[in-house]
């Protein structure tokens, strides 16, 4: 297996994080979304979206949205449950992940800490209105976990994996967690599992 | 099972469009978002995200995330494949609708003909990158749709179900379909499908 990140990517760190506790083998392709390496000809042929991360099988097959990646490498493991109410509520999880949470905490982190604020089109109003709804997304999180361990049922999932990848880094997007205490202990359990690895390679 | 919606609502229009294909019974509960009906203490309890659609079992459960209910009511049925890497393909689809799609779309359906441009918050500059944004989604509907049937194998599934909600009424959003002859004849197959059922209600 391939995949195509780059390695700064929230999105992309979900599958490393993943192919950690799965202990899997894979190829590691670097791109420099900022220097637009995945909107190039060649990268648009495998990925028409120009985005990583994208996974690419053995024979070939192109995977692309992290949290599709996520889905099919967690299948056959206890990453992924097995009733389908409870991967239901994984899915929950991971749509409001990409709809509700990175939309506004990891576009902040990109502004303020990867691309930097200076080179962004956007104005002021713009980022309070990423962290406003950003606080948003912590605060439905913080509720959920008020009397749970992890997002569904009582074990780490896929779910866990979509939202900590941003959420860990959300200090980088301006995001205070010191609100959200629930949110900072899951955090802490999620790090403390095996074969967990860093964002940063 | 009960299903909270508002009769506008695209991503409702989506749990509408599955649940005619499949012939399923349920009662709907009509909620206005322009009066903010899905942000009152009492659907905050069932939704804490403030959203609709969202669904609620017999047994009291509630699950929200139009593509998570989608999910959810296809098991068992045609509309989602036996393959896990279909599967995955059809998720990758209903990944990018949330993310790359209906941000656009959608938002620029609800600004221009459901809130009216006069009452939202953002100028016309937010709109044309919408606008721009919505196009990128469109030509790549377009480019995959070259020669294919449907989004993912040759069978309609949950993705063509999640992608037709907002596109068909992306001329609401001010985007013309003319410029996407293959996506204009994959709206006209996924009309025909047995059960199909329109957004109007």
């Amino acid at each position: 297996m391939k995949l195509y990140d780059d390695p700064r990517s929230g999105n992309g760190y979900k599958a490393r994080l993943l192919l950690g506790h799965l202990n899997k083998p894979y190829e590691y392709l670097p791109l420099d979304i900022l220097r637009g390496e995945t909107r190039t000809q060649e990268f648009l042929q495998k990925n028409p979206n120009g985005r990583i991360p994208l996974l690419e099988l053995d024979d070939g097959t192109f995977l692309p949205e992290s949290n599709a990646i996520l889905f099919f490498l967690a299948q056959g493991s206890n990453y992924w449950p097995n009733s389908p109410l409870a991967q239901a509520q994984v899915l929950r999880w991971m749509f409001f992940e990409q709809y509700s949470h990175e939309p506004n905490i990891a576009t902040a982190r990109f502004w303020l800490s990867i691309r930097g604020l200076e080179n962004t089109p956007f104005n002021q109003e713009l980022l309070a209105q990423k962290q406003k709804q950003g606080h948003q997304a912590l605060a439905v999180m913080e509720n959920h976990l008020e009397n749970r361990r992890f997002f569904v049922g009582d074990s780490y999932t896929i779910a866990d994996i979509a939202l900590y990848a941003y959420t860990h880094v959300a200090e980088e997007g301006g995001f205070s967690l010191s609100a959200y205490p629930e949110v900072c202990q899951w955090l802490d359990r999620v790090r403390i599992q095996q074969g967990h690895v860093q964002m940063e390679r």
